[in-house]
């Protein structure tokens, strides 16, 4: 048996798949914050490379990968497919567990399958200048790796809890060439009325958001980038379970189970999707989509329109959202503090045909750890989730011998000082946020 | 072409390739420090396990990967070799350049292609714990990893300026279950002697080792660990030249040049030693161990019966070395301030088969940067030498079509505050330490 299974650079796919042709049910439209109504490539323009655009109202199902982000793709992918034996023997069952490593990447995660077509894709359209924002920091690096390989600047809002609590990341980002500011800044109009009004906040994704569109808008030469939720970005990250499909077939196995952690849903649809025209012809999978416990926005929001920034500034998306101005606990996987979730994601979930699992934090940081002493690898927080979720099923019932398949989305070299805090027990874990929830989602629009 | 060539799970090696025998003039055997006579493995075994000794004086020139390690190796190995093709291009270089992408290992570097033996045959034998020193964490971690997979118990003992420079490593080291302190420490006489004396002292490679070596002779339960410089360290990172060697043949190219960093020496012999039965038979291959111009041991130091440490405790090597008290000045390739330098290293520089060569520090942090923007991964400051080298080597002539293969021994993702230094103009490069060194050398053995 082969522990590892690779893919030569030839085997890498030439096309990612998009899911949504095969919703069923469909997906609803993105909406103008302004006007309500349907919103065409034209505005989105403003924000979006056509490229992208095209992608991201696109109902084909297979679109080709172009040759000069598939080369760059061979830098790290195709990444291996592990059987985690050591964990399967720690923990006693007889269920196979497997692992797509997307850890492997340059920055130590999957966000750079998605950030360099979106660098390519606004290089060809002539865009200079890429604004974004970053949580945990992960697509804040992958993105300024991307646009070092295009030769386009790139300015990072960071939010201020993540820029202080993790200076490496702050340094990887500099050594791709990039800006990085912590968000709320001074530099926004939107910035400066939350940091007049909340001089204290730790910040948070939608605020980072809306800084980094006001910032792109302001400028003719600078376009924004979303390191997930958006259709565009689910569509780059299939390449994950397409390689996945492969590596299993290699294998000789099929999954019964396939997990993945959620913040805005591009990890887990990135692995899940692909298998999906298999579940419609009849394949028994279990998906399960998992998530914190106190940023519940699969198992305790609400399926709606909603804005993705707390400026009201993005256009208004159907999904499951705890509020656009919810502002979830500062657990440590700060990935998975967004209070949205991806419409392609969401949509799923609607149909029964994705399960989402909330877990709490402390149960995921034992998973981590019981994942690093046997299969080596330290997972980064946001991972930790999905290693959790694989542990809970594949001890369900320990002489079942199931196949579950899990994305192992990244590492946690640079997230070492919450495993310290976890160490020192210094860590919580969070009740579900009642009252903050039931605020923000008051607020919901009324459309 | 491919970008990386990967080797199978079955593919990896099954005997490690044992240089000794081929060294044309031999090695002088290790000296006993209180007698100056050559020291049998009857008292080494106070230290090390049989299975290690074994291999440390064996003039076999093949020997078995027992099995249990195979499987462990298979968690990261074998590890990409891939064509630096955006690095070539960035340099406007007809060279071909290849790394072998040692990064990849659960604790981002080769280490743990000797931590995984050592503790292995220190298991059969029946250790229940481990003493090591560690420089810049990457050791320390390897062995951490290591027992953590024999359930071995591990202390390390980590040189004060990277303890308190370095935390993330720490927590690695812990999350896999070792115990960690500062070197010099009060547990040891040696440490309380030198804390007595200098308390405001960094620390050194040299005195964690007295220290870890006066931990393990105390205790009957206790061997010790080095992550370098000894024979059986070099068989075990021969690996990294046995796949290599494999894999530059599947790209259908062979190395004019082969390039490691040197600190110790093992992850440059563990590149360049299986070509030197090639070399050996006629093959034109420059063999380049780089080391830092303020800790030149093979280039300013001197071949003579040195001691490992500080202490005076281990057994006297014949080696190119700066004297066992000189301490390196702080630069921030912690991995690479060691005196001396492996046994093998230097009888292969004595020969003019290897040709040693220091750099600068700022040339390589330039180096690597260069680096992460164009083949992405971010390298330790350690590996900046190796690529610094091959730099200099694929420029000399741009229009000479020569084959460079160099050893990427980690990735420096835990070691970015001293790129931060760099950018930040805070890093000088070091002159040559006359005077220190002439003192240290005037402290030799007399033997």
């Amino acid at each position: 048996m082969q522990k590892k299974i690779l893919l030569r650079d030839d085997e890498i796919p030439r096309q990612w798949y998009n899911v949504v042709p095969d919703i069923p049910g469909g997906l609803k439209p993105p909406l103008d914050p302004e006007t309500s109504q349907p919103m065409g490539p034209d505005k989105l323009s403003a924000i979006f490379p056509m490229g992208l655009l095209e992608q991201e109202m696109s109902d084909q199902r297979y679109i080709d990968i172009p040759d000069e982000v598939r080369e760059i793709y061979t830098i790290w992918r195709a990444t291996p497919l592990v059987r985690a034996t050591n964990l399967e023997k720690a923990l006693g069952t007889r269920a196979r567990i497997y692992f797509k490593n997307e850890s492997v990447s340059p920055v130590g995660s999957h966000k750079t399958n998605s950030a360099v077509p979106q660098a390519y894709f606004n290089k060809r359209e002539g865009v200079k200048r890429l604004t974004t924002e970053t949580g945990a920091g992960q697509w804040g690096c992958a993105l300024s790796f991307a646009t070092s390989k295009f030769d386009i600047e790139c300015k990072v809002y960071m939010v201020r809890v993540s820029y202080d609590q993790k200076p490496y990341r702050k340094s990887m980002m500099h050594t791709y060439g990039a800006e990085i500011v912590p968000s709320p800044s001074t530099e926004t109009q939107v910035g400066r009325r939350i940091l007049a009004e909340y001089p204290d906040t730790p910040g948070s994704l939608g605020i980072a958001i809306s800084e980094a569109l006001e910032d792109a808008f302001a400028r003719d030469d600078t376009k924004y980038a979303l390191g997930s939720v958006l259709n565009h970005t689910i569509l780059h990250q299939s390449i994950i379970g397409l390689e996945a499909k492969k590596q299993m077939e290699l294998a000789g196995d099929y999954p019964d189970i396939i997990i993945g952690c959620c913040g805005g849903g591009s990890n887990f649809a990135g692995i899940a999707t692909p298998y999906i025209p298999d579940y419609l012809e009849g394949k028994k999978i279990r998906f399960i989509g998992v998530e914190p416990a106190s940023c519940p926005s699969l198992t305790m929001g609400k399926l709606a329109y909603d804005f993705g920034d707390v400026a009201k500034t993005t256009p208004l998306l159907y999904m499951y959202t705890l509020g656009h101005d919810f502002i979830p606990p500062g657990i440590h996987a700060g990935g998975l503090r967004y209070h949205g979730m991806s419409p392609i994601v969401s949509a799923l979930v609607r149909e029964n045909i994705i399960e989402p699992m909330s877990v709490h934090q402390l149960e995921c940081f034992e998973a981590g750890v019981l994942f690093a002493r046997t299969e080596g690898i330290i997972p980064a927080p946001e991972t930790c989730h999905a290693i959790r979720a694989a542990i809970i099923e594949a001890t369900r019932d320990l002489n079942e011998p199931k196949t579950i398949l899990f994305n192992f989305s990244g590492h946690g070299l640079i997230d070492m000082a919450s495993y310290d805090k976890f160490y020192a027990g210094e860590l919580q874990n969070f009740d579900y946020p009642e009252e903050a929830l039931a605020r923000s989602l008051a607020n919901l629009p009324k459309i």
